[in-house]
């Protein structure tokens, strides 16, 4: 096996999940994950861990949705196993890398739902547990990405392979000035595509430092961004980065916010699926996430967003559900079924502004060199 | 997909386990399994029952027992994941067909049995279910018989898609025979092979008429045998159907009985294998299961136990564990840590007599054509 396969299991079981010596672990593999999923879960035997593994097919789950649709059941909202099994867990490590990104994409949005809304105990007994979402790289992702495979591979291990707590100590600065700031604007100024020029409060927001470890409240390996979670944003945005939302290809988006809600939009491409999200409920039109990608490992968009969010000389928002990790104690912040990361390009003719002042221009950090504020 | 994969599935979920709606079902696929998964979670589906699907990879339980062996940090003897689901789930479908039918080969049988010991309760919580267990048609399964992959396929769904009721019906007549009796000797006088002249006592004992569903005190898909629980065995066998033991070849197997208890035994091939198992504890020396196979859709040997031993023409002894059903209410039969079957071909010069009365005679039973009493 590829030696880097086993230096992936081990970030991911050491550095991300923190596994120790009888931890209850949960391992779900994806269709082609099975040589990441093997050298895990031996990590996890020399451990001392005890390890469980699902089997994380999209196919297997369309079976069950379309199956569902033939015999009119509907969903039973007490699924009893699956809450079992993570309410045991210690920790959760859901290893991706399918056979085909569209596996599920012939299973209407309304069984989608359905079924998301009957699993609403299951996901959060997930959510409780120590989880991290990671791939394997597969021909698959390749192809999604446009990538040959064996180039693929060495764009997954760049971005997965790095020295962790050097990125978490830069990234610790950026958390520092999203901590002590009360309001962020976000202008770009391209000729190619539409302006942004959009601001949003911050104030008594928690930044995470989402430095690829349950230590740091970050669950994605890889990951190297910087996230809160706004609200009263005002202003217009354009994200000219592409996407896939549920299985539909969406390009150059562009949303208008007025009193926090989104009031007007469009799309380039895939316009519909954008209005499916964002008619889900009153909390979709609002945004849970503002996040800065940090992760020079990552050097071009890959349509996946588990990468492209995190990549360095980005920044998204999502428009639904906010993080808890970014709230006061005991407060709720927006409220959605969905959260939708969208991602601009600011490696050029742009700026954010903290309280007014500038922390990054065309991509460079305040504390980086060639930064020109 | 094949329809006869769907007809397994249908089979499977419907005859074997009686899935229904609201059902909580476990399935495991092996990592060649995927499109008998699909086909039995769809059905799932329509049937309104619940699935959690588990990775069972033979690859992913050896990189767990080797990483443990690194790691010597023992066996967690609560691993609380998995007892928690199985304790939750109402049946579990376990659907074999991996890689490499050897693919633990290389892990110490010291491994095994800590680990076998650690699991205890979990493999218990998993008897408690409606558990059945299956195989989809692997590469791996067809070159361990011998055979052509279409071949191997076809000799598979001929075991499988048969009519059960009809079988239930023809198998009861045998069932009665062994509940009614006492005694039951069986005594093979061929050219080419020891004599077998073995008798055991069935009193008591109830048989189970195993015809591949739940419903029958049956977990094997395919099935077609009568089982029931003998004891003071005295006499001499001989198997001479070859079967493979922790992924060692073991043939023409020899046993002495005395009081109940093999005092001498003997293999052509894989001798060490045997001792092993006889080793194992005092159970280990008696035995645990007297079975006739009956499923005349098998129709060779393919060095699997699932299909060997249901073969028409056939009589199995199993040194070992007895099954509860066998046994009155409240006794325990044999106790043993293993239950390992060996299997006579009767098609010739053999009879088996239930208190004196011959009921097979060269594998016909006399309830059949051509018995010749």
């Amino acid at each position: 096996m590829d030696e880097r396969v086993h230096e992936h299991a081990e970030v991911l079981v050491d550095w991300s999940a923190r596994i120790e010596a009888g931890d209850d672990v949960v391992v779900s593999v994806a269709e082609d994950a099975h040589d990441l999923g093997v050298a895990v879960v031996e990590a996890l035997g020399e451990r001392g861990a005890n390890a469980t593994t699902l089997y994380g097919s999209a196919e297997i789950s369309r079976a069950y949705l379309k199956g569902s649709e033939q015999g009119s059941h509907g969903f039973d909202d007490d699924p009893a196993v699956e809450r079992a099994l993570f309410e045991a867990a210690d920790a959760y490590l859901r290893i991706g890398g399918g056979r085909n990104t569209t596996a599920t994409a012939d299973v209407s949005s309304e069984t989608r739902q359905a079924y998301a809304k009957a699993r609403k105990d299951v996901r959060e007994a997930r959510m409780d547990t120590d989880w991290v979402s990671t791939v394997h790289p597969t021909r698959s992702l390749a192809q999604q990405a446009g990538m040959a495979y064996e180039e693929y591979q060495e764009f997954v291990y760049d971005a997965v392979l790095r020295d962790w707590e050097a990125l978490a100590d830069e990234m610790a600065a950026m958390k520092e000035a999203l901590d002590a700031g009360e309001e962020v604007r976000i202008v770009t100024d391209r000729d190619d595509a539409p302006d942004t020029d959009i601001s949003m409060s911050i104030a008594g927001r928690t930044a995470v430092n989402s430095a690829a470890s349950v230590a740091y409240d970050s669950h994605n390996l890889p990951s190297g961004e910087v996230f809160t979670a706004p609200y009263d944003t005002e202003g217009e945005a354009f994200f000219d980065v592409p996407m896939t939302i549920d299985a539909t290809r969406v390009r150059d988006v562009h949303l208008v916010f007025e009193d926090g809600e989104v009031v007007d939009f469009s799309a380039g491409a895939g316009e519909d699926a954008l209005a499916s999200v964002l008619d889900t409920d009153p909390g979709a039109r609002r945004l849970g996430e503002l996040g800065i990608g940090m992760n020079r490992g990552i050097d071009r968009f890959t349509d996946s967003i588990l990468f492209d969010e995190k990549m360095g000389d980005t920044i998204h928002l999502a428009v639904g559900r906010a993080y808890d990790a970014c709230l006061p104690e005991g407060e709720s912040g927006n409220d959605s079924a969905v959260h939708v990361d969208m991602i601009s390009d600011v490696s050029e003719n742009s700026r954010m502004e903290i309280d007014g002042e500038v922390v990054q221009r065309n991509g460079t950090f305040r504390w980086e060199d060639g930064f020109d504020g």
